[in-house]
């Protein structure tokens, strides 16, 4: 997508690689929407912990970011054998997949590379076949989420009001977004419509990312606290939901997705309310059998006490909002069941979540 | 209720008066959580500004404020004539009434010590009923939620995980409160419990005061963000919901409260769990005919786009979470259709927000 900074409008990727220079370059996600800066990881321990330290989030921008990384640890080493160079890769990948050991994307993205590496005889080889490697997992990102945005635009009709919850956007992915695609195509192809983003506590998602992602594209849009959502749509603010999500069951069509999109789906429901949710293929899993079955990720209790920002100086910092002495809950993740779901909007087309095994092969499952 | 401050636990109440030094003394819940303080308004027109700036807030507490206010503002009437004397305390009624317009309590309270006053011949004799009146509202305030707690209290069975939205607690009333007075009934009772404080953004009235008298009364209680209630639900983990409320019409028991409630109403109807909201006698309105004719307040975007809290040096200063150059939404409250809702608990017992009106007698009406 295009950003506006060092004086003009730019086009710019999530996570991209500079190949003369060796280095993973991403949006260094945690300052936004208060600066806007790019990261330069040198070493693949540096890409590593660029992912670990949330500098880069997302499914499918930290899938490609563990690609270019393995990809920049290949090139790095220096050494004659090829079973030595075998064993410094799989040190890399270890690193690379220990970072965010919950998320599936960065494992199935370096076990490609790894599969087109395996075709190179020399280690020189293999060294160039994982950044072309690396460079096809970015473009095939990229390219889902523009078949999701094909796919999903005609949802988006004239003068529409979209509610969105976290930043399923194109600072998730390597350009473009999953839930923010159709809202882009609809946008190209002239339509006006308004996205209300939920502010998505505890961690803001959807008012520090997905506000600003809309407004670096101009997107009408207004953040909207996560309690306000009901009282839209019960006073016909609201015409549709498009989220994204972390994990979709493949058997069961069960949704796993930050918390409260279970929550905005209900609502939805009551009000007869269309609701979407945009995935690429790699968010399928065609594993478990239950919804019930996934980890739910417990975070910090520091998260919901406190809020990060800037303050009137443009200093980012911490603040304790809730009674210091207090404890809290902070589930990360819920379930969304397949009945409250419309559909869910794919590169391969819109699928209701029940019928997605009939359809295995067309989701590259 | 009682406080740990200087060194010791004191009985006090959110708002006082002081008739030796002329003086409302309130409980300043800006500071809340991270300083406990009080405020003393030396003047009416200062009670009034400590109701224009939030250090008071609540259905109840500023409905006590206004009414110690008009006392305050009446003693200290220096003239001769009765006639001048009413017409300072109809400026004094004015200025009180003007500081949370959109508020009844107020409004109500004042009326009810006009009509004590009117009983007095002398201007001495005025002025002290005016106090007699004010002291007496407060302490039928208090009255008033210890019967909702009396009636409520057996809603809460042992071991309950109990769901609170925004605050309806003491520091909402003279002191007890509303939501929270069946919490502490069961509490005094001996019955062990644990409390789910919803954040409530924007304002955090949940984090910062709910959790806040939770702790101080020794209440086991966690935060959660607004997003997570439906996943705990989902789950099975909460048995109950109380909220507190800011109108409820008496004609359809339909409950206009703060952003967020209508969402958990939906939510426990899906899952079969009881909602309850707790209202002394003076929340019910008895003209309005339709919920969609309740005013609904749109607040200042810059609450939604930002966050009140301490630094760790513990500084109160407010932060910019939200993309800088993104607009808000900001509706403050929401209306709760009576289908949502298993019973009101009103100082007369509990009743079906439908028959409110075939019991308008008992309630006040």
């Amino acid at each position: 997508m295009k950003v506006f900074y060092n004086g003009r409008r730019r086009a710019c990727r999530t996570v991209a690689f500079d190949r003369a220079r060796n280095e993973v370059v991403m949006i260094d996600q945690k300052l936004l929407p208060h600066r806007f800066r790019f990261v330069r990881a040198r070493t693949y321990s540096k890409t590593a912990a660029a992912i670990v330290d949330m500098t880069v989030r997302g499914a499918g921008a930290i899938g490609a970011t563990a690609a270019y990384g393995l990809a920049q640890g290949a090139r790095a080493f220096r050494g004659g054998s090829i079973e030595s160079f075998e064993s410094h890769v799989g040190k890399v990948q270890a690193t690379l997949a220990a970072a965010r050991p919950t998320a599936i994307d960065p494992i199935n993205a370096m076990s490609l590379i790894r599969t087109a590496m395996a075709a190179g005889r020399t280690i020189a080889q293999r060294q160039k076949l994982a950044v072309q490697a690396a460079e096809q997992f970015a473009d095939e990102d990229v390219a889902h989420c523009q078949a999701i945005g094909h796919h999903g635009q005609h949802l988006i009709s004239e003068g529409a009001r979209v509610l969105t919850h976290c930043n399923a956007g194109w600072l998730a992915f390597v350009d473009v977004g999953s839930a923010t695609a159709p809202l882009y195509a609809a946008q190209a192809a002239g339509r006006r419509f308004h996205v209300y983003c939920d502010e998505t506590r505890p961690r803001a998602q959807g008012a520090a990312l997905t506000a600003w992602e809309l407004a670096q594209q101009g997107v009408p849009h207004q953040v909207i606290a996560d309690n306000a959502a009901g009282h839209l749509m019960q006073r016909g603010e609201i015409d549709l939901v498009i989220t994204g999500a972390d994990r979709v069951l493949g058997r069961t069509g069960e949704v796993a997705n930050k918390i409260g999109t279970y929550t905005k789906a209900v609502l939805a429901a009551r009000h007869g309310i269309p609701f979407y949710t945009a995935i690429p293929f790699s968010t399928l899993d065609w594993t478990l059998r239950r919804g019930t079955d996934i980890p739910i990720e417990e975070r910090a209790a520091s998260e919901v006490l406190g809020a990060q920002g800037a303050d009137e100086r443009g200093r980012l910092l911490r603040v304790q909002t809730a009674n210091p002495s207090s404890d809290a809950r902070n589930p990360a993740f819920d379930v969304t069941p397949p009945s409250l779901i419309t559909a869910l909007i794919t590169p391969a087309g819109l699928f209701k979540p029940k019928t997605l095994q009939r359809h295995r092969r067309k989701l590259g499952g």
